[in-house]
């Protein structure tokens, strides 16, 4: 065995500051359906036992932590929140404490970690160390982390796209969607891409290379939005947010055109969602719509980070995060992605190092 | 050039009896939507054309028919019939004039035809020369025709069915659906059908050896049905019939189910079609959803009836269809699938020979 190293000063008890469930929520989450409160911690991991402790330094914002806060709703992928304890997500941490031969003292991890400032994680083999720390360490919770490998592996995989193909992309400058539109450049596709406020359409254009890019807001007629847009139509629908604009998309859908489905994130908080009446359309263009999930691309994970460092040191792919001081922050942070408040990639910052 | 040859007697110009469409419809359609009239027809191809002349011999009801009633519906895969004109469809039929060197007089072909007692073909490229007779001729129109493969390629292509899995099929007792039971039970699949009587479910299981079958008019709760008899959920959902029972399907496909969408019979009359609102468990289940049509597996025709015609003769294969005598029955025949009249296959008997 190896033995267990403890950083200098770490192994004392801390007031460990945390962000805490009130309840299962209904309809939009509220700043207030979370509190931010204090607990006594040992930052160190019981005697005997495989767990780490990490000190969290950037966590991550993401739609589907919505979905945890109903009971049971992500249960084939993920176990909901528990009320009255702190929610988790993902997030770049680093080990303060170690009973765990992989990890040392000083390591910086990135994997699923509690929303407070210091964790206890006894089940650390789902973590990834960082290796390559020359990129902003919040990358690990965008573009180098979950969303970076969900657009990653639903545009190459799921999409199947070709040089050439007329690409759409919803919630287009988000975490996900800012990465979809530049690989579809990068392929040689022509991409569109919708987002909620000018500030963001000015984004996509300028900063994220798409050929064009309208605000949703502004069009009462989807459908028209589309067919302005896309007069040929569309080869390829990357689907973040469901409901409407997933009904004009399947109007507008090529011949053999694919629809990978990533989230929904206009109706996770309706109930029930908005009905789709044009489904039938799929048969009539022989579309393939396919729901997936970045949890069963974990194995592509360091070929993903082969491909992406080259392309973020070159300056040929770029990510913009809007990043939320503070641990308190973190409710009014995460709320905020269902009324589209982030630009860019939505980070917490607890602890810069 | 060939010698052109004429069946005795059929030179002459005749009454024709037509099934003609008298406006595009709205909602369900009515048997006095279309008008059966005669007009002179020359039995002979235009001189020096490539065309043939066929006799009607039987005609196939099917549910897409109703799309080309509206304009444009289904102008990706075929022309909106023309109003005053002759409806069409496919049909098998006698070559009794040709000038065509692959169709001599007295040919039976299968393929796109008037609902007329003759019709002239003006491009017969799209006829199948039927080589084998010893199965009856209607089969073409089903078994062997376009539904048959169409359930074929569905099941085979679409569904990428493995052994064991849970298969769950719509309007099951259908020209289509009552073959993708038989061919689930020969991939070794567990297979439960819906169907719209007690007749039918009947059928399900005595005749076409679904494990289980039920009727759907007889269930308020579609959901808790399907639970009933998929407890482990659904692996393949092969959708005839859309709306509601897609609905509660989403609900019940169990992680990486494939739903093969062959058609939604239920949502052809309706404007706007019922809303489909559990889309989103596609992403929790990593669900795919695949609109297909038969007119992509064309080349595939004759490893189909390779395939179809031993199973057919050794009496592993069975086929129930429900022929209506006579042209004038047509109208009232082909409206019947919309209320789920029709026992397995429709078919118009025109004329025996």
């Amino acid at each position: 065995m190896e033995e267990r190293s403890v950083e200098a000063g770490e192994g004392e008890t801390v007031s460990n500051k945390q962000v805490v469930l009130r309840d299962y929520v209904n309809g939009f989450p509220r700043e207030d359906n979370m509190e931010v409160r204090r607990k006594e911690m040992k930052l160190r991991v019981p005697q005997g036992s495989n767990a780490v402790v990490v000190k969290n330094l950037y966590l991550s914002c993401d739609p589907y932590m919505r979905l945890l806060m109903t009971p049971n709703l992500l249960n084939r992928l993920l176990p909901s929140y528990t009320p009255d304890s702190p929610i988790t997500g993902s997030g770049v941490a680093k080990i303060v404490d170690s009973g765990n031969p992989e990890f040392k003292v000083g390591d910086i991890v990135y994997g699923t970690t509690g929303w407070e400032e210091y964790s206890l994680i006894t089940n650390p083999q789902g973590l990834f160390k960082i290796q390559h720390t020359d990129v902003p360490l919040s990358y690990y919770t965008g573009i180098l982390g979950m969303p970076g490998l969900t657009a990653y592996a639903g545009f190459y995989e799921v999409c199947s796209p070709k040089k050439g193909e007329y690409v759409f992309v919803s919630a287009a400058s988000g975490a996900v969607g800012q990465l979809v539109g530049q690989f579809a450049k990068l392929m040689g596709c022509y991409v569109v891409g919708s987002a909620g406020s000018k500030e963001k359409v000015d984004l996509l254009k300028s900063k994220f290379g798409f050929d064009d890019a309208f605000n949703y807001k502004e069009e009462c007629d989807l459908n028209a939005a589309l067919k302005r847009y896309f007069p040929q139509g569309i080869d390829i629908y990357f689907e973040n947010v469901g409901g409407k604009t997933l009904d004009a998309v399947l109007l507008n859908m090529r011949v053999r055109g694919r629809i990978a489905v990533c989230g929904m994130i206009s109706q996770y908080n309706l109930d029930p969602p908005d009905g789709i009446t044009n489904l039938m359309h799929i048969v009539y263009g022989r579309v393939r719509i396919e729901g997936f999930s970045v949890s069963d691309y974990v194995d592509q994970y360091s070929k993903f980070l082969d491909f992406m460092l080259p392309h973020i040191r070159e300056g040929k792919i770029v990510y913009v995060e809007d990043i939320a001081e503070g641990l308190e922050s973190g409710p009014f942070a995460l709320v905020g992605l269902f009324s589209g408040c982030n630009v860019g990639k939505q980070v917490v910052l607890v602890a810069r190092e």
